[in-house]
């Protein structure tokens, strides 16, 4: 079997993107940047650093983040919902900030970036998900099944 | 959220074992040790490291493999089962030597050892699998199709 070898590993994909960036920004450009700043030092990084997941990129009002288990990616997206809808009722501001899509799949890595169908079908289910809400493809429902408290 | 934070990742878990094994051993004891032992050495050992893959334990006639990539995983499989046939056809000995069942699973890993659902159901599929043949769960193959050539 003739085959270029790709490197390639299993790895839960985590979408998130902020909803309604463009009409926050038009209405209030550096208090949204501000506010996006101090919930991802708040509460975003901590809860990815906590589940040793690693930030693939930013791009704009989205991120792509990477982790070795499903349980970890499911559980730090929870805590990153839960903790936004808690800063949203305490300050006032909108509580379901985030949609939040995560994939598994074995996806080809190439340096720091990812690629694959892996990473798209993350994307395109976290496009489908209701703000504030955590929304899985089969492959990642698959995993956490039974193993979530 | 309380909970004990063991480390999980997801990982491609191949099973395999061989065949008759005590009907073998049987038959010709030291003939069998020494076939499985350039079996090991000329196909089994190679195609696992040429896969990125990493024997986590031997018991006696069987073997627990863990890879990163669900793709390879598969490929190592299909290599050794190939290679195996290729082997007992020139030398006349058995042709299929080895059942091999493989599946995807977001298991415990505690130091080299790993534990869980994911590595029970690969022993599981494993004892399903016909002779000579590789057989994933689900959740393995829906991470290599269209993936495989």
């Amino acid at each position: 079997m003739v085959e270029e070898r790709v490197e390639r590993r299993l790895a839960a994909i985590m979408a998130a993107d902020v909803v309604g960036y463009s009409r926050l920004m038009e209405a209030d450009e550096g208090g949204t940047l501000n506010r996006l700043k101090a919930l991802r030092r708040d509460i975003i990084d901590p809860a990815i650093a906590g589940h040793s997941g690693r930030m693939v990129k930013l791009m704009g009002d989205g991120a792509l983040v990477e982790f070795a288990s499903a349980v970890d990616a499911v559980t730090c997206a929870i805590e990153i919902q839960k903790k936004t809808r808690q800063f949203g009722e305490s300050g006032g501001d909108s509580t379901s900030l985030f949609r939040i899509g995560i994939n598994v799949g074995d996806i080809i890595v190439d340096g720091d970036d990812i690629y694959g169908d892996g990473v798209n079908i993350a994307a395109r289910i976290e496009a489908l998900a209701e703000p504030g809400e955590v929304y899985l493809s089969r492959t990642s429902a698959d995993q956490v099944r039974d193993k979530l408290p």
